[in-house]
């Protein structure tokens, strides 16, 4: 198949058209009503085969190549945040509150771009396309899962993904082998104590003391009982209790999360907290209760795959703008995929401080340098292209 | 002046029935309008010498004995809380969420029932009586402070009040000397930290664990850094910071109470509060706002006119009904009528286990036994007859 | 009994000589063998009965009157402590590190002078005398309680001891009705955690993390558990945990002291105490041993001989001269006395802050105004005698 | 250079007789005299040239090879720990309180059976081998640097080094490229506070609180202050203050350990806890005196050698012998060596569960599997001969 890098160029206009549309009309996770048949209608427009309400809003395009060859599907993702756009610029969000905060819109047209150009090119194919344009990436549980339930990966012999990154420098091309993006769990948790006069504290039990012992304790999770190097966070994002300053409240609560790559360590911090929970509240006979819901899986590429993507992006990029990332914090629902696929997850470069595209994601002036997405085209249709190869 | 128990008594059921009907019709702080004309209506009625408008809703009654003497102030307050009630009687109240549940209802009834059988005795005083009945109680700054400062002491030689007070039983009073009721100030301190990713926490400055910090911090004020004999009392009713698990908050504020009896201590108290304030939100190199809110002096009983109460008390009650009272956490604007004169604050019990009335002040099925008005009517008369022979 | 008080007058030198003997030859609690020899040798020499190793070191004289009446015990305490004399005078410490750093010799000479007195006007005494000279005072179990029971209070009325207080000024005296002086306990708590490398704290369990959260929520004892208007301390004295750097500490252990004068809080203290302590160690899954050892009850005196002392104070040194204490925070095993007899303790200023004498009890350069043993002598006399009056 | 794995086969029964010796006459860091004199007698004894007392107790042989090439080094350390031997077998410490409890004596005979086994062979070698004999690898600042400084790397193309280890079992071998020992520094903290009585606390500044809050509030550094994603432990290993129960203590002192393996973190960190010490003490008007001592910097090995270490490894014992080392925390100052010249420090499994020999590094009990020294002599001389090809 050559020439498809002349042609993503040639198509580049279109997919920023794309983009900036999407951007302008973004749709809530589990919304994602009128981007899935936005993308609908463009991949039957290049007779791709397509199947709609897959797992939800999830649009599944299949492009069957000429040639014999494997199944190879390349994902992206379609669902805005509820952030309200303080761009100022001429494509900004047109609804209220909703906003395209993390590169979605990018995402869905890139992978538009890709199906474009390669539904040109199917005579030359050996195997299959598959495009799994996700709904519901940003809420757990998130769409992946069920698309794939509703057999988004049946038939597929290995499955690949982006994320634009405005962090990292347009350009510039990341991944690292084995575990990549973290398992980010949600946990609250609710003190039960005694209300009663702030003059009195000793007819009380003071919710809002015991939780303070909480946020305090429940640092000693990373600090004192987690191996140093395995990358860990535990942290209390909200914390609420009383209703004044005379009375000492009854109840506090506080919501957090927990970051992890290990999936013992995972376990291990689930069966501290809880224990650190217990023993704060024992204290001073509060008590509790404790939910801890688990998000999305860490995301870990496979070995051969990782070592795929080093060598084919070092062809596109030249060496010296391929990294091996860091471990990032962040989850991401592509883990699911990779669990039942062998298959890579890659960060490209989205920001660019010259000209002022620096904002990190789910920030109300969030923008990319549009040049990713062309970039993260080449990538992914080169990755699939190579494993079929 | 004789046989005015025998009045007091007669007029029992009418103190009941004025009781009742406010206790149907309860108004806020500083919208006492009904009740100040209520009162002011009926001091006229026994030709009274009534001011309206004192200082706010204040009304002061004056009943120029027919012979020489001093000049005594009884003062009650008539206010009422934004509390449902929820008894179950046929006098609850008629205003949805307000509700006299401190028993100033009772105050200002009882108030009324000496007014009225002094009236009767006007010929037999040697001295004046003043009614000083006053608005505004429960909300600092108060309705003492301003009604005093609009002339409510002008030629006034002692003062004396009453708090009917349910965790004392009925036929029992109670007070002590010198400091009696703790001085209840309110602070508020906003942490400002630096928002961001939940998993990056190195990015932020986490201002729910800087707060969380600050809580149990300021617990060293009074376990490390008071004198252990003078009670203090520092007490963060309301804690909230944060909106979602996996932000890390950017602000989060505390609004807690100071209660003291000393005055020096209360300041040094403000002193060590904003050291530790600072210090820790030094420590993660977060800022602060600190407001520290004074609110009632502490009350302060004249030592001659407490040994008065127990003389009086104890001939009216008998010994064994005649207690030194514990200090008292809670706080009274009275404090500001016994820094400008001689006179002495009184607590008589009104609970009454057979009975059910159990529930304390501020509770939403608060009441009284409501013989407690003639037992007030009594001390507060007896001490006022007893100041002028 | 006439003319006493020129009597002490009279001896007032050779007090003073008996007390700086005794200072120069101080012996250790439960060691205070020559003290003794010397109280039984000056007590036989006046004629008065005495019984010596009375329940350990203690001496016990009796001085029977020529009249019918009752007996009143004046107690004195004889014990040094292990501090190293750093005064400059001539009358410093001849032993090595041990000191009367507390007064001790002062009680014991006082009460010398006025057995010597008594002894000389026994024909007009309607009444017995008898003086306890009382072993080991500073450390617990203490000298009283094992007097007691060797029948040092059998047939005793009333009893009544001093302690001078150089906090307070010569010439000033000082008690209070009931509680007067704290219930000391001492604490001892062991954290059994799990040693290992200072780099891998996940391997262990860090005693020295787990005894410090422990000492900041003992905090919350006196701050949110206690009743504000009862006075209480937990002080954690002596921290040890540890020798190395980089060798996470096995066991660390806690040593300190509670305070109370409430015996209802004193029992509620150590449920807290084991409550918070068995929580936070649970919380690293580290064990502990907690040992808890009752000191001295609390100081308890007789409303009606602290209300004689009121009385007889002022005749004695004027009303100016007389005053309600504070409660103290300190512990006297004269309670033990208290709760057997009615009797009173009272404390007798002897600082003087133009002679430089303002050192606190247990301080190396401690010494007192030798002039209040005179007014101590009057004090306890008097009180005696008003006592069988 | 051929048939070397025969000869260092056929000595290694005198290898573990020279470690054997040497584990039965350990001597402390800094006093390797004899250790100094047993290693220099056998390097003369095979015509290596040697010099003595290189930057303390350092020997540096110097196998000259026939051919024309590069010179590399290869290090062992010789001292020894203040840990009393508790072993049971025929070669325990005969020294009591002193014992190889770390391997370096096994260091030491490998690094001499690759001498004579070199010598052996010198006809053959194309450039010369470096024996580093290093005294005080177990006490900062250690013998590496003053070895340097002495020229011990003059002339040295690369250097390679093992450290036997017991956690890993024998037969495997491990490292990785970069970062792979952490920089162990010590701080020491001495909380200055105000001693007094323990009842009153609010006379006093108590170091010990401070001291406990400052041990709590420094796991916010690692927990919150620090990219989760870089490894750092914060370790307090000793926390001393206070000599008795009832007396507040006057200071406090804290002795522990930071590890980092990221130099601008190790800096930030410094910064980080510096500032958490004054706040602390800030709070409750504590001084202090932080010193803040640097360990030995990380070992970081040059990526070519640590890729030559997992060619020549897998050849020398199979891909499954051969591991990507976690991080680890402990320190080296073989980091000196490697900030001069490429070179890779490598670990040797010494470990064998179905021998007990399962005691960590500086136990009690502590012993290697011997066979360790063999594997260790091979890869140590096949790498530098891999380096010299």
């Amino acid at each position: 198949m050559n020439h498809f890098h002349e042609d993503l160029q040639a198509i580049y206009e279109e997919m920023v058209g794309w983009r900036r549309y999407l951007h302008q009309h973004p749709e809530l996770s589990y919304h994602e009503y009128q981007t899935a048949e936005f993308v609908a209608k463009h991949l039957l427009s290049w007779d791709i085969e397509v199947r709609t309400g897959v797992g939800g809003n999830g649009v599944v395009g299949l492009l069957r190549g000429a040639g014999e060859g494997p199944t190879v599907a390349l994902r992206a993702d379609m669902d805005a945040l509820p952030i309200q756009d303080e761009k100022n610029c001429d494509y900004t969000s047109t609804k209220s509150g909703i906003m395209h905060a993390c590169g979605h819109d990018a995402h869905t047209s890139t992978l538009l771009g890709i199906a474009k150009v390669a539904s040109m090119h199917r005579t030359e194919l050996r195997g299959n396309l598959v495009f799994l344009f996700q709904h519901a990436e940003e809420i757990s549980p998130g769409g992946a899962d069920s698309m794939i339930q509703d057999g988004a990966l049946d038939g597929v012999d290995a499955v690949f993904g982006v994320h634009l990154w405005t962090p990292f420098p347009v350009g510039h091309v990341y991944t690292r082998s084995g575990a990549f993006m973290a398992a980010p769990d949600e946990f609250t948790i609710r003190v039960q104590g005694k209300g009663g006069h702030g003059g009195l504290p000793h007819q009380t039990i003071d919710s809002v003391y015991v939780a303070s012992q909480l946020v305090v304790n429940l640092q000693s999770i990373v600090s004192r009982q987690v191996d140093p190097v395995e990358p860990c966070v535990v942290s209390v994002g909200s914390f609420h209790g009383g209703t004044s300053f005379n009375v000492i409240a009854e109840t506090s609560v506080l919501n957090g999360t927990v970051r992890t790559f290990n999936p013992e360590l995972r376990q291990e911090v689930q069966t501290r907290m809880e224990r650190i929970v217990q023993a704060t509240c024992d204290m001073s006979q509060a008590t509790y209760e404790l939910e801890y819901k688990l998000g999305y899986p860490t995301v870990i590429n496979d070995e051969n795959e990782a070592t795929r993507f080093f060598r084919v992006a070092a062809s596109l990029f030249g060496e010296e703008a391929v990294h091996e990332s860091p471990l990032i914090m962040a989850g991401e629902d592509f883990s699911y995929y990779l669990q039942k696929k062998p298959g890579c997850f890659m960060f490209v470069g989205a920001g660019n401080v010259e000209s002022g595209i620096v904002y990190p994601h789910h920030h109300p002036k969030f923008d990319i340098d549009e040049r990713s997405m062309l970039n993260a085209a080449n990538l992914l249709l080169s990755m699939a292209l190579d494993y079929m190869a």
